[in-house]
């Protein structure tokens, strides 16, 4: 089923159930008020939320409304914990300049997750508000799961069974604030302001045979100012898929149903067999191939006024989250 | 005032109002069901909270009961954002084995932050579960502060009037994991297991002169089965304080209210002129003096059947937030 949150003034919304070719939604109020408050018991109220989006579809939902994303918060639009993690390899060696794929074995080795603050996850039409240009404004598209309560030390196998849903996720992030803080060592604080998510989330089941071995195997759209700049499939060169991320943040805790768990801006290696381009999914690793072919960037960041749109599309070519679509505001 | 949460099955708790000398408390189901919900209409809810607080101490409350700390769950048992910064520098010296206060430029000229996981927070007397003690398991008393809605951008100073409540905490910190994941760059994650909370939180007129420019002056004791290890002053070598911390975290982003803030270990240069040794509130702090003198660590981290005791009390030798008082155990 898909899931969405409609703004009404309150912190959390209105849960909404949204019909599979996003033109319908219907409240879930009867069901539970909020995503949360569905996710705070899950094997309960799911079922009916399921039964609500049936007969969304078949159009024998009573009280159905026309969809529309700009009334949408984030599906939940504060969540107890967010940790971002960098699936995709190829992603964080262009970041480190490491063109030739040369990482220390720690990133090879197991996951990297960076905890994030849950606090305030923008909706798919909120504007990217920032104070400076200079502090290189870029978009990162990427995909995000929200899972179920995950025990202490759960495996991968374990950790797979707890997604409940998956959305997309444009992690903002600002570049030239993020290498002083890594250096650092205590992880993205100024550099990671609020992240937006699509207009709907999906359970796993929505994916059919593109949601296999714990990743989606469909192309993630980046268009910036109109253009499209990357179409990397989500499911190639993710190194370490959903339940691999999971388990290895519940190795010492456990965690909680709401959090969300993202995967990391989308990378795919080159592919001189591959009929399109992957492109890129944010702007600094466009910046970092021209560093390494000709010593200095020449894409420049987001400007207030650009525009970024992140969709995704199953192989039918229908939207399967509907679209980020935000702009850059000055503060 | 002094708020606590009871606990009563659901993820949240029961919000209560505990009188001044943390023996009765009343529930304020009529006012807010939780702290959260206090939190996100504080100029509304507080008030209220604030009269039913009078009545109670006044022993005029219709339905009071006696406090028993060992009911409650930490004051926000989720919290949608929880900052860990390292207020005190000579614990960020020692944990970096620089005795002689040598710190990089960057550690010295603004605040650390870390963001952690809200999702689980422990209760005053829940255990910690952990799976080996081959972690290096260590404590860490601290304050941590419950703040409103802050905008981006804000200074020390508005940051300063948006702190609601404060309370104390115990950063359980997996040491023996802490310095790979630090040279990741990424922060704690694994290393971070979930941090225990006082009873009560308080606002912080309730501390009177104790709290005065953005610290709180009084000593946090640590008790280690049963020894006590540390006294240091809360109010003494706070190099960044409450205000600092909070405006450093929304320079690129607004912080929304129920968020968690916490200035970590507490920590006292050494001072001659002092009655009492400030000793150490955590493990490692120790570890480190002895390694500086003799080449080795001497003292062991945390044992399954160890036990924690942290509690700060006022001038007149009252606790202020109760106690955490945790055993170590074996998940």
């Amino acid at each position: 089923m898909k899931l969405a949150t409609i703004r009404d003034g309150s912190r959390d919304g209105q849960l909404a159930v949204v019909s599979r070719d996003l033109k319908r939604a219907h409240m879930a109020d009867a069901i539970a008020p909020t995503l949360q408050a569905a996710l705070d018991d899950w094997a309960f109220i799911a079922p009916q939320l399921d039964s609500l989006y049936a007969q969304l579809n078949h159009g024998e939902a009573r009280r159905a409304f026309d969809f529309a994303p700009e009334d949408c918060m984030a599906p939940l639009p504060r969540a107890s914990q967010w940790a971002l993690g960098s699936a995709y390899l190829r992603h964080v060696e262009l970041l480190r300049g490491a063109g030739n794929g040369d990482l220390p074995a720690f990133l090879r080795d197991e996951p990297l997750l960076c905890q994030g603050a849950g606090d305030a996850f923008l909706g798919p039409h909120d504007d990217i508000l920032l104070a400076h240009e200079e502090w290189g404004i870029d978009f990162g598209a990427g995909l995000a799961a929200i899972v179920d309560d995950v025990p202490m030390g759960a495996t991968p196998d374990e950790a797979h069974g707890r997604i409940r849903l998956l959305m997309l996720a444009n992690t903002v992030a600002l570049r030239k604030l993020a290498q002083a803080e890594l250096a650092k060592g205590y992880g993205f604080l100024q550099s990671a302001p609020a992240t937006a998510c699509s207009p709907v989330a999906v359970t796993p089941d929505e994916l059919g045979d593109a949601w296999r071995g714990g990743k989606v195997h469909l192309p993630l759209r980046a268009t910036w100012n109109g253009h499209l700049v990357g179409q990397p499939n989500a499911g190639v060169d993710m190194d370490f898929n959903f339940p691999q991320l999971i388990a290895h943040l519940c190795k010492s805790r456990k965690v909680s149903a709401g959090s969300i768990v993202g995967a990391g801006t989308v990378s795919n290696r080159d592919n001189k067999k591959a009929k399109t381009p992957a492109g890129h999914a944010c702007i600094a690793e466009q910046r970092s191939l021209e560093t390494i072919a000709g010593g200095a960037p020449g894409t420049p960041f987001m400007r207030f006024g650009d525009t970024i749109r992140i969709e995704m599309l199953d192989e039918a070519g229908k939207p399967v989250f509907g679209a980020i679509e935000q702009a850059v505001r000055q503060a």
